[in-house]
């Protein structure tokens, strides 16, 4: 199943704020409905973004080249409104501005590109998801904490084929270690206020057929130190030049736990999420979203009238809280002091 | 207005759970009345339980007086239905075995003992209260890393007038801190699952008129390393002789953050929330509750069908991430090597 496609004329996603409940297929004929779909997050997740950027672009001329407007203006006007939708990722504008540049070849390069990017994701999350559930075994084989044939993973919000194409990178790694049938049991946390963790992982959790447990965000640090968990894993949304990364807010604590119970943490990410413009997390821009995402769940007020809330969509966890940055080419150490700058971690297993 | 008092006869509370949108009082007239609030959190809060257990034993020999039972076997049982209901407060068992030490002088000591721990609670509250706001001013002044007369706090949970008969003890600080006109805004993180934070300490602060904002629990760690908070200060339900302090779970990723950011983590509680019959945090008993409260929300489920959920109630923040612990007598501070089992930590301002 992929969660977002071209079918020749139009973008085609399913709902992801309708799951685990509805399984709502969206056909998108405009700009303005997938700019809609990706700041409603009914389209989300890093790699998803990428896509969805590139497609947005094909969809752009397609409908200049119907109605006779000027391709290049088009294009460029809906890349802008497409990259404002979600300022911290960093996939969503270069997905854009990758296939914007080849508006000069012409409509069908630009749709035949944006179509690439859709087949590289694909095939960049299994190489992502097989090395990294590579690693894991051998990181705790080595370290003697767990036992690498039966694996018992945590992860956080949802880097899953949600979030890709049809794939994923943490729960990539999660779906090549169910291959290889060295995972025993994945937790997966709620991640307020959007539920992405209950709602997502836990489907293709469930669809995978791997055992798995929710818990609140709140439990993951004590879960990582409790000696219940072996590694954790999570996707990334901008990962800077020195290695620090940013991804769904909560990640940093278990992150700060993973150190202190002395066991990986793990980034899976696709090369295209390393953003070397970055020189550090200061550097990344942190959405923050509507109050109401804090004070409401589902149109239920929880908190007194009259409440505020602060609601950060992100956090950065220090490259120094890193063990290893996985991607579809490389794996990056920054806990070795390597940083994705760096050209001679390229091709390092 | 005291959330749980004793009214000669039975004992009275405000029902939490369906704050902050109604403020429903409840009399029970029944020890299993109390047990049913107690462990469905009507009635909540570490020093609110020692109080309720106490009034528990009150309101088992009042009953057996009028019906003719004998009054130490109705008490004794009475006393261990309700201390099952929530095992990892310490404050509860406390309050239950207090009173129950007043059982050979009669029905009238034993009325008599229950009250004065409520009456005890109010001044250890307030104690507690002042003793915690003078010494953050102070930690903050020390530090320069914020500004004394302007303090931003965070907490968790909710360890105020609601968690106790009527003052609070990390709201408490707050409390003092306002009547002293240098606090300038507080953040709640929500605390899923039943979000005492959003609820219950929003309601408390915006009845006192601090300026508040809620934010998720994730978003607490990335928070206390922004710079934009002073101090984070939590209540405590259960400490042990080591200084390891169990609060609601998400405690722990806050006081890590804390260390990071070299920012004051502050353990605002009674000293009848210290144990020095447990030795560390390691032998702390963790309530695990309903696997529903994670899957569900107000009734409604937000995980795919046949989901199983982990949740701990608790989790156990080591004494070394904390600065100080704060109770009606002493501060103690495990950021210099005191323990509460140290006897020369008395009476130390």
């Amino acid at each position: 199943m992929r969660t977002i496609d071209w079918d020749g004329s139009d973008v085609v996603i399913i709902d992801q704020t309708l799951l685990p409940h509805r399984e709502v297929i969206l056909r998108l004929h405009e700009v303005d409905d997938l700019a809609e779909a990706i700041s409603m997050l009914r389209v989300r997740g890093a790699m998803a973004l990428g896509v969805a950027g590139g497609l947005g672009i094909a969809l752009a001329v397609t409908r200049a080249k119907e109605r006779g407007h000027d391709m290049v203006t088009t294009a460029t006007e809906a890349g802008a409104r497409l990259a404002a939708t979600r300022p911290t990722a960093v996939n969503l504008s270069w997905g854009i501005n990758l296939v914007l540049g080849q508006l000069d070849a012409g409509h069908a390069a630009v749709v035949a590109c944006a179509n690439g990017l859709l087949q590289a994701d694909i095939d960049a999350n299994r190489r992502v998801g097989e090395r990294g559930a590579r690693l894991i075994a051998d990181l705790v084989r080595q370290s003697g904490t767990g036992d690498p044939d039966h694996l018992r993973m945590m992860t956080h919000c949802n880097a899953g084929g949600l979030a890709g194409v049809e794939w994923g990178t943490a729960l990539g790694v999660v779906r090549a270690a169910k291959e290889r049938g060295i995972v025993d049991e994945v937790f997966s946390c709620e991640t307020r206020p959007l539920l992405q963790g209950a709602r997502l992982t836990a489907w293709e959790l469930d669809r995978m057929g791997v055992p798995y447990r929710l818990l609140t965000d709140s439990a993951g640090p004590v879960l990582v130190t409790s000696g219940k968990v072996d590694v954790v894993v999570v996707g990334a949304d901008r990962i800077a030049a020195n290695g620090d990364t940013a991804n769904k807010v909560g990640t940093f604590s278990h992150a700060l736990a993973a150190q202190r119970a002395g066991i990986p943490f793990i980034v899976a990410a696709p090369e295209a999420t390393i953003d070397l413009g970055t020189p550090t997390g200061a550097d990344i821009p942190i959405e923050e979203r509507a109050e109401l995402e804090v004070l409401e769940y589902g149109g239920q007020r929880i908190s007194p009238d009259g409440a505020r809330a602060w609601n950060p969509a992100f956090d950065v966890t220090p490259a120094d809280l890193i063990t290893a940055i996985v991607t579809e080419r490389r794996t990056i150490r920054p806990d070795q002091g390597q940083k994705p700058s760096d050209v001679d971690t390229d091709e390092v297993s």
